[in-house]
């Protein structure tokens, strides 16, 4: 934190940033993202990183269509969401659980399959960055309250310098001609694709809710 | 469209809302929600209504933490991102995939349970409503291109007309602990609770890319 400013304020935030002469870009896509997730999580930071860097290696202007693959839940899909405008509701960003730092983006493509970048955070490289590394484990030594500001400014301190890239090939997916159906369970209307059985997720696994 | 507007211009969408008297702040959600989307999709202008009115039915200020189940992947997951500040990646937002133009909405409580809100485009009202009657049912007789403006311009004329809401009641999940295992296959460390067996989903039945 800076003198002056509120830890966890936009102007802590900013001034974090130009500590480590990250660039104004770079800087406002960062200050948008942390208003999107609510906070500026270290897993959005990096993730702005991960997302910069991503696109460079693609060489696609800023304002291309693209689609991405993020193999973890936690934070990182927000980064894709913002800068490179692949959303869960756009259906241009796949979520894959598999629990590792690391994102798949490419162009749009008429073929079966797509040359992607991968860029994933490197283990090895985060030997070198202490407070990322106890905290990228989840080890007990990281204390969140005491280490909060270290971990963000060992972030900006490192930049691209714990992510490594290869390119890599991943299936398109078509979009899914559909029909509309009713359940004949609630009388509601689903797409046909999305039936279990005869009758509606709501109907079967997926009911979530009951009324009150 | 209004005259002297280009079509799905900010201009032109601001125009259709105006004719429609939607009030300033919800336009102006609307608008970043149509930016954040790339486009102002009709999934998200109904979603629109329907975020803003599910909030109001629960009585909460716009700034309050709020979790979200959204029970399709289309286009309504983002009206959740932008306007109640649920997004994938801050873990408040859950998508099941129903098939339903559905959320459910709640605040935040220590209990097993929450009394939540769930908004729903409603069958019977749509009846009212031709074009959003036949592009919500995937119709043939929706004609993309020829209708796209009258559907805008009736999803602004309808607002809160085309939905209803019931109060339910929803399971909340807890965080899960988690360790940092190492994969035996790939040597790369995921949280222990997404191993599939003793190796990774990417070294399992998740893994969605080869090297080139």
């Amino acid at each position: 934190m800076q003198a002056g400013h509120p830890e966890g304020s936009p102007e802590a935030l900013k001034a974090g940033m130009k500590k480590h002469g990250i660039g104004p870009t770079l800087m406002s896509q960062i200050l948008r993202l942390s208003e999107f997730h609510t906070y500026p999580a270290p897993g959005v930071l990096i993730g702005a990183f991960m997302v910069d860097w991503a696109q460079e290696l693609l060489g696609v202007s800023p304002d291309r269509k693209l689609y991405a693959v993020c193999e973890t839940p936690k934070c990182l899909p927000d980064a894709l969401q913002v800068m490179a405008r692949c959303t869960t509701g756009n259906n241009r960003l796949r979520v894959v659980p598999i629990g590792k730092f690391a994102i798949t983006l490419n162009a749009p493509t008429d073929n079966d399959t797509a040359d992607a970048v991968r860029v994933f955070v490197d283990l090895e490289k985060l030997k070198k960055f202490p407070t990322i590394d106890i905290w990228y484990a989840n080890s007990p030594a990281y204390d969140k309250h005491a280490m909060k500001m270290r971990l963000q400014d060992e972030i900006f301190r490192a930049g691209r310098d714990i992510l490594s890239y290869e390119k890599v090939r991943v299936l398109v997916t078509k979009k899914k001609k559909w029909k509309s159906v009713t359940c004949p369970c609630c009388g509601e209307t689903v797409p046909d694709y999305l039936l279990e059985g005869n009758r509606c997720g709501a109907c079967g696994s997926m009911r979530y809710y009951e009324r009150i």
